[in-house]
């Protein structure tokens, strides 16, 4: 059996050399390396951004789509979409488990896991598609995959229906950095935390801050904002345009007499938001950057600018347990459970 | 006396309620408000790239280069490149104190400062430009400018000559930074640590490692890294393409039997060096992005891809006690000192 990497460059056709994601070509042949997992493929969740140019390529037309599709995997080897460059994610059964990942893993044959690791580099093979959920970009296909020995997953728990869990696994790596960053005691401000990912966030925050903590929910929509207050998230409620920088530095001074927070956690998917965050933070605070709109000079400059000692970290969506810690908020707050319910599942 | 904004806010003119850096234009009356210092200008050491673009419009005629710099603290009140965006720094005399700085600021009248906050939020009056020393970027002028309560600075020392103090001032952020990450038996890994501030960043990675440590330096030039080695600032040097993520993993985990870096630091102008940051880095581990050419997306997707618990933090060129920790260094090295003289002053 052959030996493979353990970021799969074995696989990668196009350029030789290069990592499967930046790869325009890999390898889709299903015969594992040694330290490779067969996937038995159920459903692909392609990425919105992606599944959107898709229909549009396709006038709507579900048969057209299903072409696009395969042709993108016949091309590529891999569900990345060329225009858009992302992939997304899949669900699906464990077939086979490479010897080399024995007391690596603790996936078992017949395991249902969801995979974490975008499709885009995700060997893949399509051998049928059976059915197209146009409304919520998933596609039920026939087909296989390979997990990578890096690559990231979660095992799909029994006690959570599975779109549910889908939709928390989307957003995990926030609310389990929120979980390891925040100690007792703590002010944190969370910007956008009337979001997907921002009211998990919350729920950690005020989990990890405890009662001599505060928990500061920063969000623009007033609709958002009532369905977060009646869910009890936060301790305190703050409307903002989180781009004005000088508003949300004077109302988070308000909320915390002066001292500004310890930690600042920005979620909010909109750009311009780099100095709010780092204005309502104390010096030698933490700033935490999940958001995919943040500019890195912006951050660096804006910090040097207003001389602020802050630590600015740049969102990592993996860190270890991170699947696990967001289901169990599931688990625990019969509140969230039923907010996701109705609006994410 | 008026009283001001820590961040220069009542210095704003248009956009009102914005910041001094985005904004289009500024008061720069010289009439200090309570928390300001006023500053007699020396020199104006104008950003490499905004200097590049007025001599290019200038035709590289020294009336005109005056003619539009005037123009630009004319329309503006700071020296803020319309087309570039960007700024500088200056040199100056403390020439008054605002009495709510007292007991706030270790300054006093007379003291020779560089200011380490860009002029493209640097109230400035300029009030006769005497000389254009066009092949440095430097500038001497007759006029005043503001520095506002969190700007940060550095007070010149006797014992440096001004330029080169100047040089390692412009990137004293990095050094700084390692120095406080930086610790003993810490396996570190500098990317591009052959330039300007890469090199400062090794000095100050080997003394804090320390003899248990390991310290490698990792650069592209072939008569750079020479230099480097002669200079002996690294315990390993590793000639590598830093845009080839698999090359740096491979000649990384050779040079550390697989055990990879405990902090990488990327110093690096250029483009596409992310993931090869990431991959030389251990789980759990820390890379710190002091490279301006640094994309937030590219940086955590990568780490999602790749499955790597990494703590990724965005550069902040101001620390406590920077300027003092950068030009300590010229004061304990007689080679950097030499290395520095030879090649930046």
């Amino acid at each position: 059996m052959k030996k493979g990497c353990a970021f799969g460059t074995h696989r990668v056709i196009e350029p030789k050399g290069k990592l499967p994601q930046p790869a325009t070509k890999i390898d889709n042949n299903m015969d594992i390396y040694d330290n490779e997992i067969l996937i038995n493929v159920q459903t692909l969740n392609i990425d919105s951004a992606s599944f959107t140019q898709i229909k549009e390529q396709a006038g709507g037309d579900v048969e057209k789509i299903k072409e696009i599709m395969k042709g993108i995997v016949a091309e590529r080897g891999k569900h990345q979409n060329p225009v858009t460059g992302s992939g997304g994610m899949l669900i699906g059964t464990i077939e086979k488990i490479g010897p080399a990942m024995e007391g690596k893993t603790d996936l078992k044959v017949g395991d249902k896991i969801a995979t974490l690791v975008s499709l885009s580099l995700t060997p893949l093979r399509i051998d049928e598609i059976l059915e197209v959920r146009k409304d919520i970009d998933q596609v039920d296909i026939k087909g296989k995959a390979i997990l990578f020995e890096s690559g990231i997953y979660a095992v799909l728990p029994n006690d959570i229906p599975e779109n549910l869990a889908l939709s928390v696994l989307d957003v995990a790596g926030a609310p389990a950095q929120t979980a390891k960053l925040v100690k007792p005691g703590d002010t944190v401000v969370i910007i956008g935390g009337t979001g997907k990912s921002g009211m998990l966030c919350l729920y950690e925050a005020k989990k990890r801050a405890g009662v001599t903590g505060k928990v500061i929910c920063l969000g623009h929509s007033e609709d958002a904002m009532k369905r977060v207050r009646s869910a009890n998230l936060a301790d305190i409620y703050i409307q903002a345009d989180a781009t004005n920088a000088v508003e949300v530095m004077e109302k988070i001074s308000e909320a915390t007499n002066g001292e500004m927070a310890d930690i600042t956690i920005n979620n909010v998917n909109v750009s311009n938001t780099e100095m709010g965050s780092i204005l309502a933070t104390k010096d030698d605070g933490l700033v935490y950057f999940f958001s995919m709109a943040t500019s890195f000079t912006k951050a660096a400059l804006g910090a040097e600018g207003v001389g602020k000692d802050v630590t600015m970290i740049v969102g990592n969506g993996y860190t270890k347990g991170h699947a696990e810690i967001s289901l169990q908020i599931l688990r625990e707050s019969e509140t969230l459970r039923k907010l996701y319910e109705e609006l994410y599942a």
